[in-house]
């Protein structure tokens, strides 16, 4: 088995489990509030989950961030995808100007959007407000051999162990993954495979659009990659190398270096929580931590919820990435907390309980 | 002076079908930006429909607002509901001083909260912030004779198309509905079940959190109250007045107005429902200026959504009314008209489409 570097290796022990006993303190507090007990549903799960993270019991979020890893890949080669390689490149620059789905509903959700080239195959200028991670310019044809070497795939682990600490450090109290890549449903899908040990053709979609007979293809192009390869399902960073990503790399490694310092992560579509289900395999505790945004069309994200034992807020049909479903979802998040830490409780209010007598006094009328 | 009965029907007849030649030209907007065609799912087509009800093909959100219905049933006098009816009072105050769950979430929202006063059974203090349409003090017990005389139920339609009226005034885009009314669901599943054809059992759910002893109770008191004032589904003011309330006669009413002035509205949970399926019925083109924010965990919601052709686009399972889920779905509709008007198309972007070659120049790189 591959032996994770020493930092990575520390820093996955640092995960702790969100501890229930803290989970059902909270639960109590949001019970005493004046609405029916469990009225509120998810908000209610989401707020008592953030709540357990913080020592103090009172979750805050005062700054979101969107992380976008965006990363080429050299099974493009096989013709699995819709869209030309140069879209990856090409869509980080739509990103950095600010006109991408990404920044649109980033801006409506008070979000930042952090883009990090994590092996994206063109040169950009050096002047850009573009996190630089490359590993490689994209990854090896994972038809022919592995993506990446495992020396890579430790060190576009620990570029996101690296940017969840940074981070922690620039007040960010939640973060969103997002991805960009041409081709990197083709990955994700390989890795869901290998940890589920699903077939392919459970775990494949139409990514950007492909017809019928090109999603045919990509599935024999999968099947192809893991019978090659061999990845080891008990070995996360060997399934990474040889069948992942640099981006999805990077998504894994920012899922371990954010819970292991209780900050939690909002997860995008399907090559997030790809990324999410290999940093789950290295640590389990690390699911404590994780949201799931929505449920993509992609078949792969409901392998990924059953691994990770999530479910998804939104259900919008959505397939775009970049991490727009994260940054929507994080609105629905924040309310949870909002709920949590500004409602009125009944004490407060001298609103009746369920077996309280009709006269009340109402305190809150002047 | 004319009588409220036609200043009603000419506003239900001066609502229009939103044209389906303005929504494929949206779409073709849509279909114009930085992303795969059809990839923001639901945002699209929210996108589209809000952009075909504005003459000008651009929609816009600047002002929303929350308007929550509230008044008490007689037929809590059967037993129906887990609290005591002057929970409706005390929420109202809740309400207005800041503290309930509706407040932190439209405040969370960006968007205003008006309270109105449709028929709760206490008498407010003049000068609280509450819009004074008090029809009567409760409704009748449904399961002993009407709910309200037709006449009443007019006036409680018309308070509704006249807050419609003044919110267009008022400068509001968008336009939620919320509830508040200790035992509403009660008459709320009765109605559904009479525009449904569907029986009681169907349309009950467990409300603020009945056990189940009493929702069996709460099914037959529905099912006499439906056997003794023999409401014609054929005719929605006679629905209303034999087995509504006053606050889904203000929803409805306020969604026919909405309607009328092509103004949007978002609908909460069941109570909204069943005031929207009954403005639907008197004109079903009402239909298609709503939106469904939530799936709620009561059955009528699955009942009234079939009516109304709508789908739900939050499933959190809650079940608190006061316009919650509206105000939840608004930041989706309000993302999905932002990606309409700010998104980058790929002719500005420069970048590739699905079939152009891999050396396409990047515009967007300094």
């Amino acid at each position: 088995m591959t032996q994770p570097a020493n930092i990575l290796t520390e820093t996955l022990s640092a995960v702790t489990p969100v501890p229930n006993e803290r989970i059902q303190k909270a639960q109590a507090h949001l019970d005493s509030l004046t609405k029916p007990q469990g009225s509120l549903g998810r908000l209610e799960e989401i707020a008592a989950r953030l709540a357990a993270m913080h020592p103090a019991g009172k979750p805050r979020i005062h700054k979101r961030g969107v992380f976008l890893f965006a990363a080429d890949h050299g099974v493009v080669a096989e013709g699995i995808s819709a869209y030309p390689q140069a879209v990856t490149a090409q869509m980080v620059c739509n990103f950095l100007n600010g006109g991408a789905a990404i920044n649109v509903l980033s801006r409506h959700g008070g979000a930042g959007v952090t883009v990090i080239d994590m092996g994206v195959n063109h040169d950009f200028a050096s002047d850009l407000a573009l996190v630089a991670k490359k590993i490689a310019n994209g990854t090896g044809n994972i038809r022919c051999g592995p993506a990446m070497t495992c020396d890579q795939a430790e060190r576009a682990l620990m570029a996101g162990v690296e940017l969840a600490a940074q981070a922690k450090k620039d007040g960010f109290d939640l973060l969103g993954t997002g991805d960009m890549g041409i081709g990197n449903t083709t990955p994700s899908a390989a890795i869901l495979s290998v940890l589920s040990g699903r077939p392919p053709a459970q775990t494949t979609g139409h990514g950007t659009g492909i017809d019928n007979a090109v999603l045919q293809h990509k599935i024999a192009v999968i099947e192809d990659a893991l019978r090659i390869n061999q990845p080891d399902p008990a070995d996360p960073v060997d399934v990474l190398a040889k069948v992942g990503g640099f981006e999805i790399a990077g998504i894994a490694g920012l899922c371990i270096g954010a819970a292991s310092q209780n900050l939690p992560v909002v997860l995008d579509g399907v090559i997030s929580i790809a990324g999410a289900a290999i940093a789950h395999r290295m640590n389990p505790n690390i699911g404590d931590y994780l949201f799931a945004s929505h449920n993509s069309i992609e078949p792969g994200c409901r392998v990924g919820f059953d691994l990770l034992s999530l479910d998804p807020l939104l259900d919008f049909k959505m397939r775009l990435g970049e991490g727009t479903g994260s940054v929507l979802a994080m609105h629905a998040i924040e309310a949870a907390v909002k709920i949590y830490n500004e409602m009125t409780t009944v004490e407060q209010a001298g609103v009746a309980s369920k077996s309280d007598s009709f006269n009340k006094t109402i305190k809150a009328e002047p």
